[in-house]
């Protein structure tokens, strides 16, 4: 791979594979700024700031919000300093009744196998009382803190056993699709396995019994690591499929993420911080979104050896046009190896 | 299915399943405006309307332009109608040479199999030569000769054993992706067969498996169709993914896009130019892209029962979040029939 001493600019385009999502990505650096020039056009620190109404999740309008589920402190007299809540715009409703077969409607329209009912959870996670607190402020303890209210309400969900998989979220920013500003994230849990969820899961299947080693074990590149703690690794990963992107992966083997415990919860809370604030020193406090890549809430032995839980969190730099919609590629204007060497280098003031 | 005497608010959210690309989409009226109330917030129209830089693809700035490949005219003194030329900033490289080895790159990092070199052709296809004219407000002739360029230029194309699948899609709009304003779509010619193309001819081929027919020839059901033509039928499919997206699918069954005779690419042209302009005036201008779905171009003698092209049009109306970069699986405020429904009765004035 090309150090840094070669400049981006003689670089050759390469279409790189994802062997844990199946997924090509072409590296075009004709396409490209240089890699330290990378901006966002529209700072997510803006957003809503115009709006008059009164934010939901501030503390003190609690009851703008629909119902909570619990929050960090089991006192409800005390202050919160955490509260994980409905969504008041669900995508799929909590009505989980006996239903776990197809919908009559696939039946009747002649799409049998094709409908099932949108029942499950859609719950907000409000990462902090106070409007003009980021996730990326908080201390590493408290980011921990979030981290181990997503473990308890997937532990919470599932109980249920409709629910095939939980995918926890956070989008930052307008244009990553934060409708409101104060920092929180989503936690959607859903009756089917999602295509990626089982794409991946098939990918690290057949490196696993290429290789016999789980993908995500392997030891990564010098050159695509950005930091490491000692249970997380963070990296721009070999085929990023966004310029800056950044997986955080644990170091120790686990196919879930909610077998976290307090201590790796706060490690990974360090990490999670310095990684976003290197993400808005370096790139004008981006748009941002990191999804939690868990695996399926039940897991057979035989898939235990190759599933690996990661975190990925993905600045909103580009759009998304009718290339990526029509082939699933992704075109990325800079190498994960000149993305890991400038957020290795960004100085985080303290 | 509901009918349109069931209004959206009393309909509860369902998954369901596209057949074709094997994935699952989250219908959520609770979070949806009724369909006839969707409008674009940021039209397409204001594009590029600051910048004071000539436009490249305008006639007599062809200069300003990659290499020309071919226009509608074989006389170059003639006035244009239709160019197709290299993108001055091109994804990937076409130079061409002897390689269709892996990249020797993949192998010196420790990821033999994963790199493949960026080469393929990304080409331009310019639809008119006036700046203030759109692909819409030509007439169903000009469109057809727009599709038979493409048609023409995936011909030269699949000459080079090199290249596996042919993407062809239109931008329109910046925040659908397009970096200039003059009407124009993109054909990307690729050394792979990338991800969604390989998951659609699986698919393609369980549904002919288990029923012995072609998932696309099969006939639509009514509440969904929005025009049909001697050819082609146009409809909402029964899992979009996105709000108002549309397919337009050929009655005949055909594999390849570019078996398309010149006929046909008339009746084509007439119902795209037509669904365009529904989409224009229902949703107010909106950003869109289109892709053309077509197959490998090698196909096998067991795969052409069961591939079958189609071209999808989305209109960018929601941004995409965590919970779609981490699932594939996206959330629709607006119900097919409904969509369709509104698609169907929107006037075009003659």
């Amino acid at each position: 791979m090309a150090s840094s001493s070669s400049p981006t600019e003689t670089r050759g385009p390469e279409l790189r594979k994802d062997p844990i999502n199946n997924r090509w990505v072409i590296f075009s650096p004709a396409r490209a700024k240089r890699p330290s020039d990378f901006k966002s056009k529209s700072s997510s620190e803006n957003h809503n700031s115009n709006s008059s109404s009164p934010c939901p999740f501030c503390f003190g309008n609690e009851h703008h919000c629909a119902p909570e589920i619990f929050r960090d402190s089991p006192d409800p007299n005390v202050d919160w300093k955490i509260r994980v809540i409905q969504n008041l715009y669900p995508a799929l409703s909590r009505d989980i009744g006996g239903e776990t077969e197809c919908h009559p409607d696939g039946e009747k329209s002649g799409f049998p196998g094709r409908v099932v009912p949108g029942v499950g959870f859609h719950d907000v996670v409000i990462e902090t009382p106070v409007h003009s607190v980021h996730l990326s402020d908080l201390g590493p303890t408290q980011v921990g803190e979030v981290l181990l209210a997503y473990k308890k309400r997937i532990e919470q969900i599932k109980e249920r056993d409709l629910i095939k998989y939980v995918q926890v979220f956070k989008n930052h920013g307008a244009s990553a699709g934060a409708s409101l500003s104060h920092s929180h994230s989503q936690i959607l849990a859903l009756p089917v396995i999602p295509p990626t969820v089982s794409g991946r899961l098939c990918s690290m299947k057949e490196y696993f019994d290429q290789t016999g080693k789980c993908g995500l074990c392997e030891v990564q590149p010098k050159d695509l690591l950005i930091d490491e703690t000692t249970n997380f690794t963070s990296i721009v990963p070999f085929a990023a499929t966004f310029p800056f992107e950044i997986w955080i992966i644990p170091r120790y083997h686990s196919s879930h993420f909610h077998d976290l415990d307090s201590e790796k919860a706060i490690d990974l809370g360090g990490l999670l911080k310095l990684m976003l604030r290197k993400l808005s020193m370096q790139l004008n406090n981006p748009p941002f979104n990191f999804m939690i890549h868990t695996s399926p809430l039940q897991v057979t032995d035989t898939q235990s050896p190759y599933t690996h839980w990661y975190l990925q969190i993905v600045p909103q730099l580009t759009g998304v046009g009718g290339f990526e919609i029509g082939t699933g590629c992704y075109i990325n204007p800079v190498f994960p190896d000149d993305a890991a060497k400038v957020l290795r280098e960004v100085n985080i003031p303290v």
